[in-house]
């Protein structure tokens, strides 16, 4: 067993425990499924449904002896822990004590909960425990509704959550990394006017001008051409959205839910909503395979971005004015990690690219 | 090859140097045997046996060069280094520097070596060098004797000596750990008296109106039922007893020297002695096996247990009553750990459980 | 993906970043080579040849994103970064930055690049970017000289630099861990004279009175005896030479350029020439085996010196001496490492040994 607690300050991404987080999917938490060990953060979280169907989520070690609870099992409206017996509540409440001959249910024996949300497929945990949540969790826009298609995958990164969130909405990698399937490295740019707005909760990019990509992914979806409606969104603390309109007919939303394993993973719980003038039993079985492929060519970097970063001890990004969103995005990241900060004037910008 | 030297002091065990520790059996170091590489609080230790049959125990480093000597091999008296021949007695003293026209022996040369005992098929090795014990190896009780079956074994955990000490000689996870081997979580409870008395080196449990418990382990032993007779020792540093009378019949002592290989790893050198009125030739095949599927749980629950507080960077506990031995356990390796130790207060207490 | 950045002060070489190293050797670099990544000192490198030929090393970090650039593709002279595309020359100046509309070379966005030479087959790289090397890299004596087999060959050892120049031209071990190939433990030593010169920049110990050795090796080399010349030699920072004439018709130099990968790895570009009476082509397929067992029997001691030094947390050695070379290196070593060395005087020594 490997037995590291190495962290490194100089390589700590801000953290917001402040907010909703994808713990893990519904389906992973079906009924009657064991208890599920996630991490949030690097802290390990179990993730439990009772009998009744009430999802809960609270750090996976027994307030005992610090045995993993997602080691335990499901009894009714309680969760066992495997060592001893102890039985926990929803809420977290200690509820029996085997062997103990007296009062189980006492503060210091309660399990640390957290604030548990279940929607559209996905149960969401509010970062903080012994704290009352603010707000409600994020709605991806036009899942399952009629009309649409919509894809859910679940995918893995190893980067930390600013790096899978700046690579999700940036687009001059898209002719270098993914050469072919969006754009090609053109030797007859086409000049776009990009709009970026930021606020204290969301930094929002609109691309004006542009004709449709010349990749596979913009052909099936837009096979006649036309007008190209295109915004990047991030919305604090971990959600990313790409919002394509090609011509009249196709809408494509890809967003997802970032999940900070630790510094240096990130789990996307994705959701896709595609409408297209294609019939939807052609264009779903292109859709998976394809943001598959663009997937594993950005995980590939992120992960080798990340053990750079490792290998020299710390990050030391130049940026020029084509990386719109990151470094706002880094920005909000940083102001929310801060006990002090105080809200900051709302931001816009207008910057000229060549795709 | 990965080299971690992190020491994260907030996860330290307490360490008691000036003891005896098993660093190996006899039958691993039988004649002619070939060095042994083995570790005590994660300094690693080279034990051999000389061809006149001497045991002997020492850092495992060279002082030359540190390459390791159980790298070596052993020449008569001697262990030489397989780097440049430097030869060692089995007290540490240099006796020999190849090619170095010179006296071979002064103290800087010399290895630093442990006293060692070899008895009841172990070796036994004072933790401190350069330092006289002042007492002798414990003794496993009824080990051999007429009348008894004794059965050794040699296990390793992923958890440090005291999580697994609390866990040999604590009564309550047997419900629930090892459910249906030794008791079961009944609807029914038994009220036993326990009765706890703590010096400075020992913590005993006597548990009294105990009757036979109702797992198969028991009905083997004392198919009859009868009083039963249930003592847990701890003696420091690292000794662990069970004791069991089921009847006038039938007597089992499990014992176990616990040698703490770093602060997150123990191996338990476990003597079972048993006396019952079943013959040997039936219990024997059954007790190794038992024990083993008893053991196999306890190991899982431990390393999880070590895996969630590495995760969590400390050990939180909160402990009732019912947590008998453990806690006073860790109040003596601690107050041995410390320099400034006073002798403490006999204690005694009652405590009633429910089982 | 492990992420470990540890780094142990007490274990720690002296680093001397102001010399040659080899990164590669031309034949892993060849025309239309991928980029390859190195290690010097743990930091990673990229090394690649542009189209035109010319050899180049940087610092393996794109400074836009810090992908690495090895994972990047030559473009005619300029290397590109797979994520976004930006490119650098062989000086490592940013020549384009992809979507970007205005000038991409300024100085930020320059890689860190180093001076590089090629010669006799290896990419030899100047160790500390932004400086003008001093001198010129070392040449390998008589390596494809007319007359000589000139043998070469890469290693790994898991070593320091140190430790690796000490293990190369030491001559004590050679009868231990090398017994029956070099020397053996013989029961009637010769007594040899060895004059021991340090300078500022080497270290060179002539061996006087020393008789063919029995081993294999020698035998080949010098069927009919004769007299023996013996030295070893070590420049700075990082060549080890051991020559050998035999008799008259004999002659073997034995060098090689050691490349600390980091504190604990170190890679041998190794250059073995020999003049013999025996035809090469029956020279030619003993050497390499014969280097390679020898090679494996040091690679061995050396990863469990350096897992022995990890363990214990410190290096500690006792010299006497017989170590003729190894505490002149480090001493060296450590005077190059430090800011303020000021020369020191050049020393001389004559010490028996018995052999």
């Amino acid at each position: 067993m490997t037995m590291s607690t190495t962290e490194t300050p100089a390589l700590a991404m801000p953290r917001n425990h402040k907010a909703w987080y994808v713990i893990c999917s519904s389906k992973e938490l079906r009924a009657k499924a064991k208890p599920l060990q996630r991490k949030l953060y690097g802290r390990p979280i179990v993730v439990w449904r009772s009998e009744a169907g009430v999802p809960a989520a609270a750090e996976d070690r027994c307030p005992h002896r610090n045995a993993p609870l997602s080691f335990g099992t499901v009894c009714g409206e309680h969760l066992q822990c495997a060592y001893h017996g102890w039985e926990f509540d929803t809420q977290g409440d200690c509820q029996r004590v085997p062997t103990f001959v007296g009062e189980a249910n006492t503060q210091a024996r309660s399990a640390t909960a957290f604030p548990v949300r279940e929607q559209q497929g996905f149960v969401w945990m509010w970062g903080e425990s012994h704290s009352e949540p603010d707000c409600e969790p994020y709605t991806f826009p036009f899942a399952d509704k009629p009309g649409y298609l919509t894809v859910r995958h679940q995918l893995s990164a190893k980067g930390s959550l600013h790096s899978v969130a700046e690579n999700a909405l940036d687009v001059p990698h898209t002719a270098f990394l993914h050469r072919g399937l969006f754009r090609n490295d053109s030797g007859d740019p086409t000049r776009l006017t990009c709009v970026l707005e930021r606020t204290d909760t969301s930094v929002v990019c609109e691309y004006q001008g542009e004709s449709r990509p010349e990749g596979i992914v913009a052909w099936l979806l837009a096979p006649s051409g036309g007008e190209v409606t295109h915004f990047d969104r991030f919305h604090m603390p971990c959600v990313v959205e790409v919002e394509y309109a090609l011509g009249e007919d196709s809408h494509i939303i890809n967003a997802a839910a970032l999940t900070p394993v630790d510094d240096f993973e990130t789990i996307l719980y994705a959701v896709i909503s595609v409408r297209t003038r294609i019939p939807n039993w052609i264009v779903k079985p292109l859709v998976q395979p394809l943001a598959m492929k663009i997937f594993a060519q950005d995980a590939k970097v992120l992960a080798l971005q990340t053990e750079t970063v490792h290998a020299f001890g710390e990050s030391k990004y130049v940026s020029t004015e084509v990386d719109l969103l990151g470094p706002h995005i880094l920005r909000l990241l940083h102001r929310a990690a801060s006990e002090t900060a105080t809200p900051s004037e709302p931001y816009r910008t207008v910057v000229e690219i060549e795709v």
